[in-house]
């Protein structure tokens, strides 16, 4: 035993419940001690399920939120990147319907001389995941080892993986045990939780993208406001640069939303077309990206320089190669219609001429879940075909009969309620709204 | 299947959790589905655990603690005693140091024809345990099987047993875990575990002393009452008689503390004898007692009763049989010199002349657990000699020299230990207080 690291402190999970149940701020020590021993399986998950109660009901201090994520972090392996010379960036959104901006922009950021060592997740509950639309691509291995993660960031710029066991082991344990006793919904171990599995990729900077909206699990904006500033205050106390932008997600971002549709439209932004709010928020992410990363003065200029790598084909050169190296086949990127498609389509017309006011934008994304682009349970698979195409967007005008929707099917029933689903989820009105929602309503950070 | 048991409520653990975490009030098919879960081993300790910590920091509403009671009571065996024609009346004690009451008011009731059927516990942390003081009686057994009980109560009137594995099995359970999970503090959880237990005695009337000041689990008398009166209405809403009495523990009851010494006090009481606080508190209680069963019309008369009881003998007589059918060497009784003593004693005097301001009550219990008298560990067995005796109460005038207390001990480590902790628990004042701690503060309930 090293003497230097004796210390005076005995740890007891009971006094660290005690301590936060009464309010109290728990030492590094105490939080470092707590999940140490949890993940090496020395204290029992009803000890750790009662203190993450108490931890939901009593919140946590900036410093403590800062402990939590640095002794999650640590509990596995932080990769090590110092081979590569290029400063490492990455994007991290907080789930939505139809966000596959995290496909445009490590390419894009890659192009510009950046390294992305992109860690992601799968769909979760009505959202959309960076994983499953991946492998819609016919082949894409999203397993890769960290040996051959690091090959692929040193030729390519980029790579997108799933989490390893290796990467913050106390996260998959905390979260799965969360999961079970209604203590995923606070703010400070959302934060440890997303900030422990980013700093672990051993980045120099973070762009986050917070949702707020009724496609967003934050609903509201100011719980999303409260979860953005912790999660740059955390990575900032680590000294990483981090900003953190509050979208919106009271509609689908773009126009398509399921697996194979989702990497069409992505190809399309590459391409320099798209939806206009999709291009839009790649462009300001991808702007911040470049800012923190230091390969432009200021974000505006980042912004340039992203469409300027998307009009001259780098940015999808990227990607393909990406593609390529990660086992995919590039065909499908040259030649979209080449991806897996569904067998059958259905259209959803509007039932009166007006504004199309609002999307109830969860239910949409439950609608695509349904069709079995997501998972209702766990172990299910992931159909990659289906999905949905919207026709119109907020604001727009429809007139009765027009398709506000397209749904791409390979089953009757489960169309049958994806169309229910998505028929509830359109409110057009007389008139047009006053007010437009903004694309992003705020930005925290990135000092 | 009984189809009228059919209910359309589906039970989700994880549905209970968040309702309480997110301060919701609880139904009470909610609350009886997740004991019942619980003791069958349906859902695991981590969600239990969970929904504990909630109730500790979200509190419970009156009809969700009787529920939990009921439900925590319910999921045992209620013993019927309808064979007995008496009225059933027993008496709860929150845990105090000295206090011996249970030993003179179990024989007092019978004596005076009421049925006392009770079930202790032993000791817990600083305190005493009444099953403890009883087998500081040479013979005496305190695991009864339900027959031989109900037998022993038919014959005498009362009987002193403890809890079985049939009597609330919930409370059991859920007593381990929130003795490791932080979660005992809830006067919800205490109310529950306490009641649950009590009323599975098939009562009619309970009277509950609840204790506070520095020996006292509730040191504030705010606390002790926000219990009493949850105890009170929850007993009440079970349609049974209950009163709850505040009393004083910021010193010990009596001048005995230990097992067998308590055991002469109380003999010494039953005599007529014994110090004036423990001698007014067996009566104060003794005549609620005799009230709530019936017996007598008001509690003054009650008290009256509970006096010529004691002062005819009959109430020492009771106890000297209940002794004897449960097996204890009755001789005892007869001569309490014949109960198991300890071989050495040594005297703390008084450092200063003055008057005795005020003990250190959890301290001096702390110093009869630390000769041996408790329990530092769960698995630790009780020295029944061991002890302290009291020469001196709050308010007595002392000289310089004078014995303070005598310390009943068998071996000189703790002896050591106890002295420190008895002198340091002492605090003695030039002029005596102005003010007097009443060994009453308040009542409540009763109605």
């Amino acid at each position: 035993m090293n003497p230097t690291s004796v210390s005076a402190y005995t740890f007891r999970a009971i006094d660290v419940i005690r301590k936060k149940r009464d309010g109290g701020e728990l030492s590094r020590e105490e939080i470092t001690s707590l999940v140490n021993a949890y993940t090496k399986g020395d204290i029992p998950d009803y000890q750790v399920s009662a203190w993450l109660m108490a931890v939901v009901l009593r919140g946590m201090t900036r410093p403590e939120t800062a402990a939590l994520t640095d002794a999650m972090l640590r509990s596995g392996e932080v990769l090590d990147l110092s081979s590569l010379s290029a400063k490492k960036v990455d994007k991290h959104s907080t789930g939505g319907v139809g966000d596959k901006t995290s496909l445009v922009l490590a390419p894009l950021a890659a192009a510009a001389g950046l390294a992305v060592p992109m860690i992601s997740g799968r769909g979760l509950g009505h959202t959309g995941g960076t994983l499953d639309k991946l492998e819609a691509i016919p082949g894409f291995n999203v397993n890769l080892s960290v040996t051959e993660f690091r090959r692929i960031l040193e030729i390519c710029g980029c790579a997108m993986i799933g989490q390893t066991a290796q990467i913050a082991p106390a996260d998959r344990k905390l979260y799965a045990l969360r999961d079970v006793t209604g203590t995923v919904e606070s703010p400070y171990l959302i934060c440890a939780s997303i900030m422990s599995k980013k700093l672990a990729e051993g980045i120099d900077a973070l762009v986050l993208d917070v949702k707020t909206g009724s496609g967003a699990f934050m609903k509201n904006e100011k719980d999303a406001a409260f979860l953005a500033e912790l999660m740059v205050e955390t990575g900032e106390r680590m000294g990483k640069k981090v900003v953190a932008l509050i979208t919106d997600m009271d509609q689908p971002l773009g126009c398509m939303i399921g697996n194979a549709l989702e990497v069409v439209e992505v190809v399309d932004v590459l391409r320099g077309g798209g939806p206009e709010d999709l291009r839009e928020l790649c462009l300001e992410l991808g702007g911040w990206m470049l800012h923190l990363g230091e390969v432009s003065a200021t974000v505006a200029e980042g912004k340039k320089q992203s469409e300027k790598l998307i009009s001259s084909g780098h940015a999808l050169e990227k990607f393909r190669q990406m593609v390529e190296l990660q086992g995919g086949d590039p065909r499908t990127i040259d030649d979209p219609k080449k991806l897996p498609q569904a067998r059958h389509t259905v259209i959803i017309s509007s039932p009166s001429s007006g504004y199309l006011a609002s999307l109830q934008c969860e239910q949409i994304g439950t609608a695509c879940v349904v069709l079995g682009g997501g998972r209702e349970r766990k172990e299910d698979s992931v159909d990659p075909t289906v999905g949905i195409v919207l026709h119109k967007k907020v604001g727009d005008a429809v007139s009765k009969g027009e398709p506000l929707a397209t749904i791409h099917y390979n089953a009757e029933a489960p169309a049958a309620r994806a169309t229910q689903l998505l028929e509830a989820s359109y409110k057009i009105t007389d008139y047009p709204a006053q007010e437009k929602r903004p694309l992003i309503h705020r930005t925290i950070g990135g000092a």
